[in-house]
Order: C-alpha cells, then structure tokens, then sequence
C-alpha cells in the first residue's frame, strides 16, 4: 500500500518535471523590450545566454522599442550626481507599431522603468501583448513594468532587492516574494536585481530546452550559477 | 629584533597595498573598442560595474570603432548552424580617425576577435593607443587581439578557457595562466572567459577606487563576486 502510494506520488513528481517538455516546442521567437535608461546588465546577461543557446538551436531576437531610433541606456540626470557617461545606445529591430510574433518577452528594468514618468505607451505595449505571450520574463525593476500593465495581478513575482519598497508599490495586488533570486508562476518568469535575470533565463532555458543545453551555454559563460531559485545571497543583505 | 623586522614588513606591505592610490587619482576616461561579432556579456558585465561605478565617481565612456557605423554582435556564419539571429546592434560614439584621450582601454572578445581576419585596423590601432594608456582590460578572447598586437609580449596574461589553445597561440611570447580568473602585469589586466571580465573589473575597481566603491557597485549588481584572481572554476572543466 505505501509502496503504491510512492510510485503514484513518483510518478506525479515525474508528470509534473515532464510537463513543461510535452507542454510543446521550447521557444524559437524572442522580444526584448527596450526604453531610455534600461540596466546594461538586466539586458546583456540574459541576451548573452540566449546567444550561446541559438548556436545550439534555431531562435531568433526582436528588439522592440517606442521607435526605430537607438536607445540610450543613459543615466538620469537625477541619479547623475557627478554628471558622467557610462553608456551606449542599442539600435531596435521593431518599433511598437511593427512587432513580429513573439513568444517570449524580456522586460529588463533599471532607473529609466523605475520612473512615474515611464512612458504609458511602453506599459500599454506590454498589457496588448501579454495575452499572445507564451512567456513573459522580467529582470530587476523590470517587474514594476509589468505590474504597472497589471499582468503581475494576483501573481507571485520577484524584483530588486536594493529597490524593493519603491517597486513592489507598483503592484499591489501582487504577492511580492523578498527571498528570491527568480519566482515562477505560470509562465510568468520574474527576477531578482540585474546578474539574477542571468541566473533565471539560465534556469528557463533548462525548463525550456534541457540541463544539458543550460550547462554548455553556463560554461561557455564563465558563469558560476545559482541554481536554486530560493538562494538569494541579496535579500538579507538590503534587509528583506 | 624579530618585532622590528615584522614592523618594516608590515609597513612595505602597507606601501605596497597603498601605492596603486598614491600613483594618482582613479582613471575618469574609459574607451570601450568594438568590433564585429563582439561577445555580449564581455561588454556589459565590465560596463555595468563602470556605469554604477559612475554614479559615484565621475566617469565618461568613449565607445570605439572602426568606424561610425553601429557593430552587430551577430554570430559568424560558420559558428550559426542554425541560422539564428539573438544579436544586438551598439551605437560607437568615436571612430578609430577620431578618439579622445583615454585612460583606460577595454578589449572584449567573441568569435569576432578570434578569426584570422579580425581587421588588421583593429590591431594597429590597439598597437597605436597602448603606449598612451594608463591600463589596459582584456575579457575573454579579447587577449587574443591584443597578443596580436604584441602588448602582451613578455607579460603574464589569461583568457577564455573554453578557447584556450586557439586563442594562446596568437601570443607565443606571452606566459599564459590557465588558473586564472584574471591575471594582472603591470598595467594590464587580463581576464579569463565571458563572465570573468565582470568579476576582473570589479578587482580593478577595487584597487583604484577602494573595496567601499567596488562592494557597493557589486551588491548593486546582485553579482556573487569572485574575490580571488586565482579561483577559477572553469579552467579544471576544460583540462588545464
């Protein structure tokens, strides 16, 4: 009788690991979201793994923006006491009057979608193309995006941990989750502060595309990964 | 006696841990050079710790280029069997005809620094700027450009190890350590593959801005530093 009950909760345990693999094809379509004052960093670890990971399979990245004009990861006068310029600008693939089919959307974040003033339409973008979404992952304050489109509602979700207070505000009907380095809910991927979005596309891309292929793309990296979602080295440090 | 001579060691180890302050004030003006078929993380990992770095020091970042043109970080034909497209397009703000003065150079690898036809301008104008630096950064297989440039020549020196033969192999007169996170000789700085320039840059940071700066830049980034130049988890995983 025990013995029947574990090979049934086995088998469920191996239903459940198996799901996301007969769930379909892992992705071949991939957006980035791009706007004034995006975290170099947000952006560039998660497109460096997705990088090394389409030499291993077929996959294909828009970079979708306001407008074709380059993006600026430019600081903010604000933050910019000593008026320096550690930047660069991206130029966008798409414009968001002109975005190709996407299966899974990037939002990163840094000071730029930390603003009352980011742009309506860049949060009305992200609410219209939610529902076509197979996935969504959001790193750093990129979580305060979304919750802005009210996509995080009802969700679990993580964020920053050195702009926790100001970001979770953005979303209150979401359950804010401080120790985390990524929270999955569905297929809604959020993360911790900048390095964790690598961390978190690196453990989707083991849900999505295999262990095998997640390791040889860590590798390659030079990345020494955290692979439990829970162990976040940051939350204690900023207090959470 | 022995108290005296513990004293004067004391003291020379003070003098040296103190003279990479006392040989002037930290650098202000970077320069980034990029070229087809750049290694994204190589880039971003090193400038994001030199963007928030920023917000505390003043700093400008020159981004470089053969030309005005942007530079695609697009894989290779030969290394995209799949024909994939996960690439980004960066903006320089300074031709190779016009660059401004700097005091620390930047070289990041890819598979675009370890073709044989990486641009001959390229390497002459590493082989042109070096004298006139006060450092110079290597990430990944950068090293390998600036070996051709003969820099390294004479000077310990690391790379990526992952590429570790092919790209050793431009800098016969280099003494090259494959146990190495990063390495530094003199004013250069070396660091292994991908996601070790992050970890070398912040060391850098270290040194001529002080642990403060580089500890506060690197929980900003939620980056699990690696603190040890000699700790690198990936040169035993590909045989060295």
């Amino acid at each position: 009788m025990l013995s029947s009950l574990f090979t049934i909760a086995s088998l469920a345990t191996a239903i459940a690991a198996a799901s996301n693999y007969i769930s379909g094809p892992p992705p071949v379509s991939y957006g980035l979201l791009l706007f004034p004052t995006f975290e170099q960093l947000d952006v560039n670890g998660p497109l460096e793994a997705l990088y090394l990971l389409s030499l291993q399979f077929p996959m294909n990245l828009a970079i979708i923006a306001e407008t074709l004009d380059p993006v600026s990861s430019k600081p903010l006068p604000v933050n910019n006491t000593f008026n320096s310029n550690v930047s660069q600008s991206v130029v966008p693939t798409n414009s968001f009057a002109d975005v190709p089919p996407i299966e899974v959307l990037l939002i990163p974040g840094g000071f730029g979608a930390e603003v009352p003033e980011a742009s309506e339409t860049t949060i009305a973008f992200i609410r219209d193309i939610f529902p076509s979404l197979k996935y969504l992952i959001t790193v750093c304050t990129g979580a305060g995006l979304a919750a802005r489109a009210g996509v995080l509602d009802g969700r679990n979700a993580t964020t920053n941990k050195a702009e926790w207070a100001k970001t979770i505000a953005l979303g209150p009907k979401t359950n804010w989750i401080p120790h985390a380095r990524w929270v999955v809910d569905g297929n809604v991927w959020t993360t911790s502060g900048v390095s964790a979005g690598t961390d978190g596309v690196l453990a989707f891309i083991e849900e999505q595309y295999g262990a095998e292929a997640a390791t040889r793309v860590a590798n390659t990296m030079e990345w020494v990964r955290i692979t439990n979602s829970s162990d976040d080295p940051f939350a204690g440090l900023y207090g959470l």
